[in-house]
């Protein structure tokens, strides 16, 4: 089962204009071979198709609580996609109808890569690349055998790790959201490649950790990723679950930080990060989101939210 | 952000025997157009790219936490695929190699509807559906639209229902584990094809929910679902939260259940249902998983699982 | 524009049995690289996008008139393969409702070829190939270059003859059915191999219309293609119209059919063939279709049916 | 059966230039998943598949002659594709060769969003969505159960009016061609949500016409619609037939137009709307489109158009 | 540039009796994402791709000449599924026409896994997997990064070997054309798995071969390798090239064979294998392989052959 | 078997600038379906699939032959592609590590119509069409069937040659790189579709070379197409082989070239053409092509290299 806690894993700066180009790039890490829905749906069927799982905890732990995380990169991603390709919130724009729209107010969603990304979803994020192929089945590896499929996961994450970089070299310094997204989840995706790297090397004596960082470009330049070195991210593995997982620590724990990243011993937390707030992507009724005139949706909302907060109460 | 927990929503009983065709009629719930991969999909990039979620907090709430509930359908129906492709659960039979492969142990996997099911998942699950057809990007509907995106999924929910009974409708009474998966579904599905309904008709006035059930057939002819029925399983929605998405009572509580369904008020859960123990999925050596000689595999494990234990505890 | 008339090209026996994979055989030839989706699609999308119409209208009208007898094509194959997924018609069979669905009424579903055909559609026709494999853009060529369209519909009609031929050698004598579907089709298929043969020839001077047959196997050796020889339509075009596509006639007209065919002038009939009934296609409740417990549903049509031919009287 | 009439059901004006980038926005309505292909496959194999026939006859009716004004919809859609991505006729200039083709002539087709739409269609409409991705078999609904697949049916007509007035507004005012495609098809769309929320409503009794319109801005704010609306279209179903589906009048007289859209009583017209003219789409010698030298093919077509007229004359 | 030779890598025994089940398994290892059209697509794109090929050229070697072995597996593996779908060759049996088409010849071929393979290719191989689902481009990687591009590759033969290992497993004793292929391609991708090992380990320092075997079952388990491992087919690296790719010895020679092989040094030869003859695959008229009434075809094509000698004796 | 030659089948002259949009023009050349990759995809099953080869030996000789040369044509337009998406290549410019990584270095990839080419692929081909789509098995036709597979093969030479000129036409003067790949490949598939051409005359005496040239554009139109007819290559095919395929000269010679281009014999040449070198493709480092910091890795390549030297002169 999955709990859902109403937050990102970390929080994202918002954008200073919309730029769809930008929120398709960023879909190359959501809906990609490489992308998070590939990492996933991997670990997700992995986990599912586990065998023997009492006999090899550590390493269905491992598994089963990346799982977890991925679910949230793939909804940073997604958040940073809807984010970019609408802009800055602008609060109150939703509170009118969507006035005239016979004078071609998304005359620039004509020319986008991916106009399909407004005319069917309104800017909002969906399991496909950045050249709007959809993500599929032959992204999903999950054959059972387990020195295999972890072989499989450590070339995944390394994968995931080069299209991260290539995207990030694609946004200029003013996307502040977009390479966030990426600094984030390189850190996090560096940790989940050493998890990998270090399940391998307990297995078959392989010390296959050494391959990192690959490509071989240090964490440390990145100004993105700082902030998150310096408080210890590299090292730290969640089990993002309230006391199930633990087993996962007699791979990780005991075992040390990368070389090129800031020393440090690994550990595993109980539970999940901190985490952001969520941002609101106020609506654009010109768009039809939430709709062309929204207000009386909103009066019904408000009225609905009272009585579930009486009902609560109540309880 | 998401945690999980290791158990299932409900307990699936053990198969009495291999049944790989079985277990594709079941990939249609979970990667057909109107499976669980499906549902998920459509609610989960509905939250994500939910627009004005301040003002719409119980809309946007009832999708957010059906998404939970959705993830842990993915896993169930998962879990039922791989445990009727693989067969009884044998204990030990992972202990020791996988003897002699030259004699086609896997003669009968030639033949049967999903032959790469096995060849290359070993009888996992993956995101596809009864005829082997990958789950993909056009099943996702996220435009941004709130009346039409609910009511897309109240349409999705009634669909699945009609999938999930005619899948049910291929199954033997012996085949308890699959009878099982369609039987807790219906209950739910037909949960949430209410839940949309009622937040339409907030929205819109309209008694949509006066079609349910469709198809016109009430859950008290499948026997599978009356143990749910009777613990009121069918007029409860939880928040697979702790004590995020309260406003989504403000759309469920105060109605009562569906006239052909056991009577009784609606009512919002914070948290999740009990849930049930994973199998195991005993390995098998033959078809290398988790590897064709696996005894070191186990001792591996057995030791980093105690080094794990005593880990957690000095912490 | 076009109408529609509540008639298949030509009427279908009905089938002794319902025979699920001699439906998905059929398939091939609805929904496959060379089937009449195919055939449909491309000479569709030819005729809307075709230049210079005014100029070159004899060619511009055959593409548009074969179209809209494709289109009769899909609808046939349609019609074969639903009748036999369902088998015989029971009159009177849906006006109950589906009974106990919990004894595995559908167990057969389970291993037929095509699963999904009953999960998903109910035994009903889709475009997808005898392997499920999803008709696509991939099929269609519309160049506009003149020549080499139709040197490509030649081709195509050659192959799709062969398709036939194939799936007619894998469908018994007591599926008349299927069997007729095949042996019109091979009749029809065979004219529009001929007409575009003589477009060709007509712009090129190259006789390529003596490569017919391909594959080289005479129609006199397939039986139920016998009366359709008989009654001359292997030397008839129709222009599927009322008045217009005349210019045709000087493609087709003023030729004789092909030396292995009964002898005879080439002629354009305006309008359409003949034509027969459309299968009533009885319900089965117990498969959800038109639902588990239609009699008021008969009751209200019947009402509204009544309704109408008073209104379309008064009128 | 299909007829077809050498008409478009509404005439387009003709393109003030090239937009090829606007053709593929069009594609949307095309291809894509809530576009004219999937009405047309979506109703055609329902109305193929239709369970009962004789029992269900209005709502057999209904599926049955709206699938023929599909047709007409995908063939008006897609001359305006043709139209927008060539640019407007040019009589004459297909009289000449190509010219020198080694001055790049096509440079700017490196460049637009779709650029196979030029290297393989020569501007040719084909089904695909505005990102080139294809129209496939999962954008087809047919269940055979009756209630569902009206109400799939009723959200698909609601999620094409979205995505139809979100393609509008990118198109500029000087875009007529593509306004007036989308101005006609939103009328026209309208009708058929309308008519699936009245068969729904005729069955379960749930008002759900009342949702409409979705999204919901009336029509009366899209300046294209308003000839359409004075002359009564958002009242009149058509039967696209010479006598065939009297019984949809059931569903559809005797009940009254939108309070959005002008008051008045709703008809069905036996037969199909007045028309519009086609546009001959001059060929450009230089994209090979109909060839690089045509004139003898023009002489040929000639000489065949005077042998047809003679032939027709003397039948 | 490539050159072909009229031979096979190594010689197929032929089949007993047609199977197309087990043809239809084969083709998982064609094209399969784990099969040979994925280690020829992505060895193929990668040697294309490469950078900086004058600096890294044993690396370049290495990709470019085993691209050039694997063309040679998917010839293999093709005449394998084309052999057993045909089954035993039957001299002469192309000699007559195909005899009376109206007795379902082909009945079986209705229900078999893979229908299309019979009606589409007449048994013939194509780029599927055993499900029918296509190769394509999500099944190749090529990021440019050696390191990256080398891991990949080592994990996706380590993949290949557990795909070709089940298949094998599905294929009775009787099989001995299918057992072949996958005899031959174990020991030939196992040589393949090492090279990409020894290429990361000089790399990298890694010793990322002594993870070898994966899946853990020695070759000596299997049979049908034995032949290859006593000639020492393990140990040899060709270059498939009259003089290119010489360097690659720099990362083959004087390393050892894996400890689980038979010992000895690793070598690479200069050229190909000896390689064996190619299956005639006699024609079945009555499938309209090569035709219906192929006697006048190869009158023809031994007169032309007639001429082809005595031209090129006269050159 | 395939043997592989360092080497392209003609010198393709370096850009003078990236143009990632020309490359990705160039794609349609490589994985549209009339592209290289289809004429390879179908040739290559053909020729494996082919029956009854020994009596078909100069038709079975024809299509073994140009597959090899297919082969040879994927190369060469995939070497295009990464040539023009990379720019000129910089010596030395691999030397150094990648630098600052923060700046944005590859913003305009942002922009490009194929973002994922340069994210996934750095620059490199692969197998899909000019709007990413990917080549699939739909594409191969291979029934069997000889006569109507040759006429399958000249209609796809046919619309290879008209989509290679559509590109040509979008790639301006200076784009010498691009321009050449057209050049060469027209009058190569020109030959193609000339020995398909008279191998079908040979089998059914329809003079169907007379088509030819379609599109009706002769050759010397085309600037770069003068130096290969100017040397005869339009009258030569090539066996790519040493001393196989001699039975299709009985197809080719004694025949004589269209009348459109340069007048002479046709002729086989034993083996093939004399090539051209392969480009470098110097790595960019900040792409981490071949990886960031990539200095190591060329000493280690030196090292490996004189090792396979010294290594090859002691065998």
């Amino acid at each position: 089962m999955f709990m859902r806690v109403d937050q990102l894993q970390t929080e994202l700066p918002p954008p200073r204009r919309a730029d769809p180009n930008a929120a398709a790039a960023l879909q190359e890490l959501l809906g990609g071979k490489y992308g998070e829905m590939s990492t996933l749906g991997n670990y997700m069927f992995q986990s599912f198709n586990f065998r023997s799982k009492s006999k090899l905890k550590p390493f269905y732990n491992l598994v089963a609580a990346i799982t977890a995380e991925e679910l949230g990169h793939v909804e940073l991603v997604s958040h940073g996609i809807a984010m970019l390709a609408n802009g800055p919130d602008k609060p109150g724009a939703d509170e009118k109808n969507g006035g005239d729209v016979s004078n071609a107010p998304f005359e620039q969603m004509k020319d986008i890569r991916s106009a399909a990304s407004f005319f069917s979803h309104g800017g909002g994020a969906v399991p496909v690349n950045s050249n709007s192929m959809s993500w599929n089945v032959d992204m999903v590896t999950t054959t059972g055998n387990v020195v295999f499929d972890l072989l499989h996961n450590f070339h995944l994450e390394c994968g995931a790790r080069l299209h991260k970089l290539r995207v990030y070299e694609s946004l200029t310094q003013d996307n502040a959201t977009g390479r966030e997204v990426c600094g984030y989840l390189l850190v996090r995706g560096s940790v989940h490649a050493h998890a990998y790297a270090l399940a391998l090397k307990k297995l078959t004596g392989v010390s296959i950790e050494q391959m990192l960082p690959t490509p071989n470009i240090p964490l440390d330049k990145i100004p993105e990723c700082q902030k998150y070195l310096v408080e210890g991210s590299h090292r730290r593995l969640y089990t993002f679950s309230n006391g199930d997982y633990q087993a996962m620590r007699g791979i990780w724990e005991g075992e040390q930080a990368l070389p090129t990243d800031p020393p440090g011993e690994l550990i595993v937390v109980d539970g999940m990060p901190e985490g952001g707030k969520i941002h609101d992507l106020t609506g654009e009724p010109c768009a039809f989101t939430p709709d062309y005139a929204p207000e009386e949706m909103f009066e019904i909302a408000e009225r609905l939210t009272k009585a579930a907060m009486q009902g609560a109460g109540s309880l």
